[in-house]
């Protein structure tokens, strides 16, 4: 099942996603169950939003995958290492990636992103994709200058429209034979299995719950595969993902 | 005025903190005004919690006090250091700090805490303080052995209860000769004054809003003065600032 949030007629609502309409849903699926209030909504009349905002945050796992490790000169990390995007980086498929003045140096990343479903604190691995609520696509943007200035990776993770998400959330992803490919005004940048990541997903969540409380709608980005690199105003940047669909957003300057 | 958060007959409520009362308010003050219902209920008889849980961030600065970087080895910042903590490490007045099994090396950081109080994006420092709500204490509660070897601080600053917030938010706080006391088992650890701040609120406020927009209800840790050094399951650790009360939590094992 696909479930995305969208804006129709000035109202916010999410929906599943079918062939050709959005199935409205009667609230926030991710608290409310999947209610359908009988309304279909053409897809081509409704602009999609990120599927979800966090309540709480955005946890990432820098380095895990060893040839982005290996790109950027770092050692493969021996446990997930971990950092912060703030809500207020979330932005939707189509959304304007904004350069900001501060940096003069963005790269995309493209990342398989996990929506947590239910409260998870100290989830053993085993058990820990009961926790998953779905999946969808991010792009873990990154002003590469200050990521190496300022020592915290806040700023340089963190702007404004630094964490595009979507396109919509599928509560039945397949990890077998997906990959990553992330293009620039279609060239190909990134292209890598997800089963290239270092740590797994439940690997993930059993480390970030035993550190944090996950709520449901938290998000989990996951690591990015080789292939960063910078972009400019007016590019186009898709985030691909096998069974997932395709996250687009044009970048701007500030 | 001071306003505290507290739980009263299985309820959550806000009210206004006079002598012995607290004045009940019809909603959540950083967003519905300050409309009393009528209601009273004394101190006494109500359990106070965090004053407030961030819906996005708390925004912190590091080495924000040149003592204080010295005791630790650090050079001054150039510019504000910010990291963030997630709303889920945030509990409140006498709740307890636990030790997670993760950490042999935990430590107090006694801070005045900024309650963001309008959406601020960009704001220059000349109109900073009119985004300002009010005023609290927080400890900074900090892994320092996980924060050396993580790298990034998100564990080491972001497990649950590393972030202690309170009593209550002073709308009037007065900077003039304000100190931060932190007294561990009532014996004097950090007694450094705000003035000692190397950038200042408004300044911090500047910055953090040019990157993220900073919501109504967000809270911005401004730095600890030197003094800073662990404790142990056990501990009793006040946090005091000049107008804002003292916050107390009591530390015990995971």
């Amino acid at each position: 099942m696909r479930i995305a949030r969208f804006s129709h007629q000035e109202g916010i609502k999410y929906g599943i996603v079918d062939e050709t309409d959005l199935v409205v849903l009667s609230g926030d699926p991710m608290f409310a169950g999947f209610e359908p209030t009988g309304e279909r909504v053409p897809l081509a009349d409704a602009a999609l939003l990120a599927p979800v905002i966090p309540r709480s945050k955005v946890v990432c796992v820098g380095r895990n995958y060893a040839d982005h490790a290996a790109e950027l000169g770092n050692e493969l990390p021996a446990e997930p290492m971990l950092f912060f995007k703030p809500n207020t980086a979330v932005i939707g498929p189509g959304d304007a990636i904004v350069r900001p003045k501060q940096t003069s140096l963005t790269s995309f990343e493209g990342e398989l992103a996990v929506v947590i479903g239910r409260i998870a604190k100290n989830v053993p691995a085993e058990s820990a994709m009961d926790y998953v609520f779905g999946y969808t696509i991010a792009n873990d943007i990154t002003a590469r200058d200050l990521q190496k200035t300022d020592g915290q990776w806040a700023r340089a993770k963190g702007f404004d429209t630094f964490c595009p998400l979507g396109p919509a959330i599928e509560t039945e992803f397949s990890f077998d034979g997906a990959r990553i490919t992330t293009t620039v005004n279609g060239e190909v940048k990134q292209d890598g299995p997800i089963s290239d990541m270092i740590f797994s997903v439940a690997e993930i969540i059993e480390y970030a719950s035993a550190a944090f409380t996950l709520l449901p709608g938290d998000v989990v980005l996951t690591g990015t595969p080789a292939g960063v690199g910078p972009f400019e105003a007016g590019d186009i940047i898709d985030v691909e993902i096998t069974g997932l669909g395709r996250l687009r957003n044009i970048a701007r300057d500030a």
